[in-house]
């Protein structure tokens, strides 16, 4: 079920993708080339996933977050971009494909993520309500996902402990899924009370996908992440499995998807796929 | 005049600038500072100053354009940053001041642009239009902004002529300083044909002002310009005084003064403030 649910939402969003880049058509060439190569490089989609899934629970039909959708997906792309550069986390390989500034250099990567975070906006600006564009700002930038990359930045060589590794989290991959579904339930008209239940569902997933994320890269399939496996104890980075051990951090990724479905008890079998997703994504081998 | 009117909109866009990072409160340290640095780096805050006298203009205060104001400099603010590091022009130098990277590293200097450019769009949001947004983001995208940065990139070491020139500033600088008077002009209520002359204003004011950049590169006083005089030329970069030569290159922004006028030839006295700006800008030393 979700495995058709993750692939019908990403073709959707990649086609609509699509129809934001050809609003790029009179860009420079080579700049274009760098958008599209990262933009579809292969990713899950699954923040266009929970924004349209979410729109789907509220309204039954996914329509008015598919701007939205895309917006992300562009924020969560120059993201990786930047992040890859060699002056961040230097990574030479994405996705099993060489990284951005390894085909177009250093310069064209940073233009790109720039490019593709002002299209973002472009693209959320389609949705037609200014408190979605605030809220999507917000959860990208310095108290959101880049603060939380400035944390990770300063935290390089230290072993932070669980609670610090979630406070980084919550910021660096939490926020933007967090407001994926946030800002997927507003556009297609949520109650206060639903947008609390799925804020809280999208925080409890964003916790389990970070944890899961981590023991990947420990026990995971070179060929099925894209990147050789333990490249984060290679890095030093800090991670769940360092922290608490592999069998808690499998524990800890269990309770939150467990909280995640808890905070669906307001939604009726139209949550049902969210339920579902919420365990795929302990369950996903990438 | 002139002064007056650009020290009156600089000290209300600081004041507003202040209240955007206040937002910021809970971001990490390390990036606020980084941000708060290059954000109050002594600018002239020119696209303010456009935005918010463009409101002046149409409806007597400009009151609503304060937001967008913010936005403009903050998008200039991050675009500078990101141009200055040691990938694209390596600068060290800056308004006379150390650059971010410089100060805070490469890795949070990008993160510094990153969150500025997030930002802008968390302040433009509060103008409560979703078409100026999509403008803003527009001008400085792709299209506009970040790809006069590429096509710039990949003009290195080329000489170029006017026409190349001119179009590549058209976008570079250009497309910022156009839609400055444009949305400042939208959020203020603006007929149709009152954008139009003003867009035809913004856009000779933003060659005009490029042309004067160049000669003052030449000719400048290096206190006043806070860079050293003849950097352009030393970087091997193309120039309006190297295209057409120093004479030329002041008549041709002589006439864009004069055709930025001529386009403002619809509005009465309400407009001699912008009709004065557009001489000083070829008339400033710095």
């Amino acid at each position: 079920m979700i495995d058709q649910f993750l692939t019908e939402k990403a073709s959707r969003t990649d086609a609509e993708l699509r129809h934001y880049l050809a609003r790029c058509a009179d860009a420079p060439k080579t700049l274009r080339d760098a958008i599209a190569y990262s933009l579809f490089a292969g990713g899950k989609r699954l923040r266009p996933a929970l924004a349209l899934g979410a729109a789907d629970m509220i309204c039954g039909n996914d329509h008015a977050a598919l701007p939205i959708a895309c917006a992300l997906e562009m924020i969560h792309t120059y993201s990786l971009i930047h992040d890859d550069l060699p002056s961040m986390d230097n990574d030479d390989l994405r996705r099993g494909k060489p990284t951005s500034h390894k085909v177009y250099g250093e310069a064209m990567a940073i233009l790109a993520g720039d490019a593709l975070l002002t299209l973002a906006f472009d693209a959320a600006a389609d949705c037609g309500d200014v408190r979605v564009i605030r809220e999507i700002a917000n959860a990208a930038g310095a108290q959101g996902m880049v603060g939380g990359q400035a944390i990770d930045l300063e935290s390089e060589n230290l072993r932070l402990g669980v609670t610090e590794l979630r406070a980084l989290h919550a910021r660096k991959t939490g926020a933007l899924i967090r407001v994926s579904v946030r800002a997927g339930a507003m556009v297609a008209g949520a109650a206060n009370a639903q947008i609390d239940a799925l804020t809280r569902y999208g925080e409890a997933i964003g916790l389990a996908f970070q944890i899961a994320d981590d023991i990947l890269d420990v026990v995971g399939d070179e060929q099925a992440i894209g990147k050789p496996v333990g490249s984060d104890e290679a890095k030093n980075k800090s991670t769940y499995p360092a922290a608490v051990g592999l069998d808690a951090a499998r524990q800890l990724a269990s309770d939150a998807v467990s909280e995640a479905i808890a905070a669906l008890s307001v939604f009726g079998p139209e949550a049902d796929t969210f339920r579902a997703l919420a365990r795929y994504i302990i369950e996903r081998d990438r």
